[in-house]
């Protein structure tokens, strides 16, 4: 092998395989590694693949570049190769493929990696993946990203660690699609709507889809760099693929069940206040300056018009009163101050509604003209 | 006390104090505080002055604000006050000091922070410094961020943790002063030249001070604010102490004596070579990139027009060829990789001149033009 290809394309290709390569797999060490192969298609058309997975995810990606004089393949460092190539000085990186080294060259700077066996590359074993969908790359991300930030990050919660797609079908038998993430303590529901798969029944063993979270942030990188204007998101009850202009992805899904989140979100309440989500934000920021790590509890008092904020530790007290449309009774809430602060940073517009009832039970938020919701939980006083 | 001071000001000046407080001070709290002083001076001035302290070092700072009602003291947490103004959001903080806490208001917020006895602050005690020399506040800041990266980490070298500050007199009886950091493997020495000093001859005790690292950190900070032309820099044989515009600063001196750093400067040289520093930190960061942790080295070959550096490692090797002014015979040298980026980080100029003898002995590097040296040890083969 010996191609030569222009060092954004590649520092771009890179990028996207470090977010699933396993860099410190020191006990499979080919796992740290990638898979480089230049081939003519039967087209003609020269093609620069690279390929990575962990074993639980597979990435590859595919791009014509110039044409070359020898094609082959070689197993390299991936992280090594990403440095490598981000930091040459120069246009163009010339990569060679030896025995058992790759030779990089850019600049006036020459790079010698060792490579390991091309037959002893990993490949997970993929599916035909019956049911698919055709989706906005950006619309696909936004939702991920609107409800990731809630996934469960404690180990034990294994249930949880993953965002849930849930495909339904509503009374005009249309197909849409639930995206939910949950911790026990907070909530995301976004949606996406219209969908149409090709299979017109998906089982129930297939209508729900837990994808755990290192998938998610891979899937949002490849998804926010996509140039098209589709990609074929495929599943079965245990995979899911994602095919872009230029890539394709596996996953395995989680195995888990996902709670029964329906029930967690309620349907009335008694109070209802429009506030300013990035003004909250900016409150409880300063608020929270005097509240040590372990209690992180805001306390939020609803007045005509008003809201304070106050918050007390050992190291001194704070309040905060903050402009709100509203104009019922007073009530009170606690939260925990990071929960309620996320919420407002993944707001996406100038006014929020929050719907909360008395007493201990889960409040909703939701910015007005939104479909996507969250769910958080008061601390009892 | 009642005061209302300008946010960006009240910043700057907690800022000074953040360097040498004690954050976590659980000892001894109250060196996790500072002393705020609000009072009129003799000319009839509203003065608010800011008074924090380690105990190796003490930094008052003291500025003219607008006029207030009551005067008063209070002690309070440096890393909380700091953060509250800095999040403030309104030009003025209004601070009030009460019995046993204070409050501090602006834009919508409000906070209450406990305070300590102001009779319980502790004073640093501080002498009357026999010895004075007025400097350009960029000037001094120069000389120690020259040197000061070389001062050595490792706890077990007290002697070389801090900078030297050397004064001495040349044949024509002028004062100059040599300023010089070590850790044993490397040296920098940088001269403050034409300087005056109100004693006429200073003791062999008093002409050779270490100034520990941290009190080297705050000083840069403190010189690089200084919006005026002089600072005046006293000292005796255990104390400096720094007068700014606004400031007074103190500190102890490290009571090790520093070693013999003349005799490890180099007089003679065979080789003599020029190159680009910047091009050659950016060829070394390419390079260093095969370079794991534990080994660190970088061979430097040198030939007619020529500078061939390479590294090597279990994970592959590099190479790269740098232009550089030079004729002579080929030789090579190897350098701790981060000691020599480092040297050629601190260079302020585009030419830099190499001079090593055979063999393993010191070699020495300059900017043209320029006083200030660096001294590195090359590794054995």
């Amino acid at each position: 092998m010996r191609i030569s290809v222009e060092k954004s394309l590649f520092s771009k290709i890179l990028t996207h395989q470090q977010s699933l390569i396993n860099r410190r797999s020191t006990t499979v060490p080919i796992l740290s590694h990638i898979l480089i192969e230049a081939n003519y298609s039967k087209q003609g058309e020269p093609i620069l693949s690279v390929h990575g997975t962990d074993m639980e995810m597979s990435l590859w990606e595919k791009e014509v570049i110039k044409p070359f004089e020898s094609p082959g393949s070689s197993v390299v460092c991936a992280h090594l190769l990403y440095e490598i190539v981000r930091k040459i000085d120069d246009q163009w990186v010339t990569l060679e493929g030896f025995e058992d080294y790759v030779t990089i060259r850019g600049g006036a700077a020459e790079f010698r990696l060792p490579t390991l066996p091309v037959a002893e590359f990993p490949l997970m074993e993929t599916q035909d993946l019956p049911f698919e969908l055709s989706i906005h790359p950006g619309l696909l991300a936004d939702v991920i990203k609107d409800t990731s930030f809630c996934i469960a990050t404690e180990e034990t919660r294994y249930a949880l660690a993953g965002t849930c797609f849930h495909f339904r079908e509503n009374n005009q038998k249309e197909i849409f699609c639930n995206v939910v993430a949950t911790d026990g303590h907070r909530l995301a529901l976004s949606q996406l709507t219209n969908i149409v798969i090709n299979e017109p029944k998906i089982p129930v063993g297939a209508s729900l889809l837990v994808i755990g979270r290192r998938t998610i942030q891979s899937m949002v990188k490849l998804l926010e760099s996509d140039p098209g204007e589709q990609v074929s998101f495929r599943f079965s009850s245990n995979q899911i693929s994602l095919q872009g202009t230029k890539f394709q992805f596996f996953s395995r899904l989680l195995i888990d069940r996902f709670p029964d989140y329906m029930s967690a979100i309620p349907q009335n309440h008694i109070f209802s206040v429009k506030f300013d989500p990035k003004e909250l934000m900016k409150s409880l920021d300063r608020v929270g300056m005097v509240i040590e790590e372990r209690t992180r509890s805001v306390k939020l008092m609803f007045h005509p018009n008003g809201l304070t904020l106050s918050a007390n530790s050992a190291q001194g007290s704070a309040k905060e009163v903050v402009k709100i449309s509203y104009d019922g009774e007073e009530f009170t809430l606690i939260f925990n101050i990071r929960y309620l602060s996320e919420i407002c940073q993944h707001s996406r517009g100038n006014i929020m509604t929050m719907k909360a009832t008395k007493g201990q039970n889960p409040v909703v938020f939701q910015d007005v003209n939104r479909e996507t919701l969250y769910v958080l939980m008061p601390i009892s006083n």
